[in-house]
């Protein structure tokens, strides 16, 4: 059973300033969980139910981590998800890794949505990016929301986060794809798979500081009357445009 | 100023039951409201702003609708947004319109999120879409998290809402494509422009009723590892190869 005390500091995760200050963050229901356990992430202390540790029986004997069994009511209670039968993690902030710069990469400038940054990172992880670089203004990357709408994607990809104008002064070889209104058709456009693709905020767009570094403008054609699309729809099509034979 | 009841009355609508009762729905913030002046939907009643209604005083002289000036705390209170300080209408919900087969259309089956709703609305209107053909089971149209993150773009289209495999049976001369895992490539597929595509549901797919109905399968090839794509995002894909000339 969880003390008092435990069940506190584990709901206390779900602020940005306990996960900071603990360097813990928390991942919540099955998938997630189950894509945790594949992963090498530290995990701190798992909180699962009967069901799920049966269910998983063999995956949880290889990782060493303390597992109390509780219930549904209880499991919910600890995380952001209305109802969780299944499990909640509490996991390592993993130490920011060394920066390897290969294939085709993501910089997000300033995307503020957990949700958007989830399902880029979804994207991503589909289309087999290995590195996003985000600016020191894109949302934190262990928020809940963010783990909940990558469905476990997280757990693949590396993260950056620095001053964007710095990093891209350091890598001037490497080509710069960015999404704006006046650039080449997506269709048209031959990607070098190492590039970077700059994705910008979804209010205002790519940051001006950046636009000189931009090698290759690209725009997805309208057809119809929509202003824009949302920054996560721009990069699953970019995306797809990237990786595509034809 | 907004008596209490005329207050009372618009907050209700922000629940579905009140919605249905009514017939009636909110559209709040800026650039929604201006979509909406810009559409043929009947206005009930507009409260908005100063800075509001000095800004689109020549947009807001086109439509005849009952106005009344309010300030940023009361706009935002009758709402679902945090803030808003331009605009909020009551909107009466239109009649269904008669059914016009034209065009590439899509048929949502049991899309329940009205977040992907609304991204999917936005989609379908940047590539030109008319025709959204919805299951019973999919998430109402004119829900505020559907009009907000369809920025704008609910206005444009037309819905219908159908027992799918009734509607299916009678247009049986349509060519059908079904986003599955064994299909064709997508960018291999020569799209008909004249054809559906049917959307499944976020954790279920496709209804098994309607598998028989589809003509063509496609698959958006994956390189990585992400188990599966959103609806949304697998929409904006798809649409993107549908409408490329190459």
């Amino acid at each position: 059973m969880l003390s008092n005390n435990n069940t506190k500091f584990i709901k206390s995760l779900q602020l940005k300033k306990f996960r900071q200050k603990e360097r813990l963050f928390i991942v919540e229901g099955e998938k997630n969980t189950v894509e945790l356990l594949h992963s090498s992430y530290k995990i701190h202390s798992l909180i699962i139910s009967t069901k799920f540790s049966e269910k998983y029986s063999g995956l949880l004997k290889q990782k060493s981590a303390p597992i109390t069994i509780s219930d549904e009511k209880t499991i919910s209670k600890l995380g952001t998800y209305q109802t969780n039968e299944m499990a909640l993690a509490v996991v390592e902030e993993p130490s920011p890794s060394e920066y390897n710069n290969s294939g085709f990469q993501l910089i997000l400038d300033d995307i503020r949505d957990p949700g958007n940054l989830g399902t880029i990172i979804r994207i991503a992880d589909w289309y087999g990016i290995k590195n996003i670089i985000c600016s020191e203004t894109t949302s934190e990357f262990y928020n809940p929301k963010v783990i909940s709408a990558s469905m476990g994607s997280v757990f693949r990809l590396n993260f950056f986060r620095y001053n964007l104008v710095e990093f891209l002064e350091k890598n001037k070889n490497i080509k710069v794809y960015g999404a704006l209104m006046e650039g080449e058709n997506v269709h048209k456009v031959k990607f070098d798979k190492n590039g970077f693709l700059i994705i910008g905020n979804e209010s205002h767009g790519i940051n001006d500081a950046l636009l000189p570094f931009i090698t290759e403008k690209v725009t997805i054609p309208r057809i119809g009357q929509a202003e824009s699309l949302n920054a996560a729809m721009a990069t699953a099509i970019i995306c797809d445009n990237v990786f595509r034979d034809n």
